[in-house]
């Protein structure tokens, strides 16, 4: 097969041995795989994969047709059509899936969508319901709306009858965020005056999370996910005691097999019907060749998207 | 009746008014008023009452006998031994409590311990069971476990079935704590090369929690419930990511009535038991008479003390 493969902080495109299934193992051939602000942390050396994974091909998530079954795996067989999680190793030709780690694309989703579908979607479902557990008529900040993950948590968070503010840096990108579902979409200056918000996602990290806090109603949950913008910061315990926050801080690429396999059936129960019925997209904002993967992450660290960048074979 | 009051940062014996019973109320006779960091923090002007509580009396916890009750009261009668938790106004000669946030004093405790009980016990029962769900055979951390909520917290947490490590400061009460049940005891300098903790109580604050941080489990849940060394501290998200931390910042004193009467009932049907049976215990340092709040105060603010100090009329 072929590969992204980083080497000292630069990406090639490079021969590989092909991935053998494990027992419970699908091989894909890859058709679409999502960029994510991770790759390009590993590609700096600044987020090593986690032990298990190929240390050296990026690519969380992607998308394509079965082409060979471990002798445990019940659920695929060769050329379904499948969208998988990998704690690396997506950006390739092909690549080995764990069976609990996959979904079938619903029919009508395009490979690009499909692609970039499970990282954003498993982390901001995650970090919503699992962790912050976001419920009926509660406000929810997302911060950094427009990203990959924003876009969906915008859309999930709507589905389940939140009221969503959305804050998104880049004014040309509001009104897209407002279709989204977002029942306001703001420039980051103004979250302090808003709220009180039950939930925020904090997908931007320590430039944003200050403001948001000033904003957290009492009892209000936190989850941070994303610290693009820097992580550490100064915090006031005084003032998180007195709104009794929660803060929950995540990732999802450590997990365990069991936990992520968990998580994923979850998806698939509860939010891959809304893909299929087209009440949840995935907003892919470009496309390009595998091979060059250098101008997708140059375009993602650009900024001004919306949505996801998907590599295509 | 006679009150301990502030005015201008200084605590007086004066005369007030009597308390009436509200119609979900008792008056009881106090025997006994336990004293906090936060009734130190309110002579100082940094925490003051919340809406509904006398603002200048403090107390946020009493023993004593009924006097008088509300037409609504179906729980208590005169002459009732019980023990409340207020949101002000406990350090007086008498005092109004909500029923439903009183409990009967169990036959043979003193009322030292019963005054001192409420306030620590519901603060650490909440803190480690309703916050951090600690269960049988997790790994605690209580820092700053010589004082009144660490010494009900290391018993709890032992009772519990965890495994407790205590972290205190003066090395003279470190038997002391470790016979509250604490498997280890330890130097605060030491936190940092235990663990990993899957619960910390953080009771100390800001000069506590980086090495509290630094020895978390994956997954680990942090309860921030007290900041005598300050409130302000630099975290770094990245690292809390890593770990999937979970932080809950949390203060008593300003939940609503129906919280409060729903943590109290917990605590009445899971903890007093223990109370009554000897298994619990509230360590008293000290009693100083009502009238001499002063020196209670004083006493607190010294340190090196284990567990509560107790006004007494």
């Amino acid at each position: 097969m072929h590969a992204v493969v980083i080497d000292a902080g630069k990406l090639h495109w490079r021969e590989r041995p092909d991935p053998c299934a494990g027992d419970h193992e699908i091989v894909v051939a890859v058709r679409a795989a999502g960029v994510n602000g991770a790759d390009l942390a590993q590609r700096e050396g600044r987020y090593p994969a986690p032990p298990g994974w190929p240390p050296d091909i990026p690519g969380l998530e992607m998308a394509g047709e079965v082409v060979s079954t471990g002798e445990a795996v019940t659920r695929f067989a060769p050329g379904d059509r499948v969208m998988g999680l990998v704690g690396g190793g997506g950006q390739a030709t092909l690549a080995a899936v764990d069976e609990a780690h996959a979904l079938a694309v619903p029919d009508g989703v395009s490979w690009p969508e499909a692609g970039g579908f499970m990282e954003v979607c498993a982390t901001a479902f995650d970090a919503l319901f699992g962790q912050a557990r976001l419920t009926v008529g509660e406000r929810v900040l997302v911060t950094g709306a427009a990203g990959g993950v924003g876009c969906v948590a915008v859309q999930l968070a709507a589905l389940a009858g939140a009221r969503v503010t959305a804050s998104v840096r880049d004014r040309a990108l509001h009104d897209a965020v407002a279709e989204l579902g977002a029942a306001e979409v703001i420039e980051p200056e103004a979250v302090t005056d808003g709220g009180p918000y039950d939930v925020v996602l904090e997908l931007v990290g320590a430039a944003s999370l200050p403001c948001a806090l000033r904003a957290l109603a009492t009892r209000g949950r936190v989850v941070v996910i994303g610290v693009g913008s820097g992580a550490r910061l100064e915090v006031d315990l005084l003032s998180l005691m007195t709104r009794r926050a929660r803060v929950f801080a995540s990732t999802l690429r450590g997990r365990s097999r069991a936990e992520k396999a968990s998580l994923i059936a979850a998806l698939g129960a509860r939010v891959v019907p809304a893909l299929a019925e087209g009440r949840l997209r995935v907003p892919v904002t470009g496309t390009f060749p595998l091979r060059d993967a250098g101008s997708a992450y140059e375009r993602f660290a650009a900024g001004g998207k919306l949505g996801k960048i998907v590599l295509v074979a």
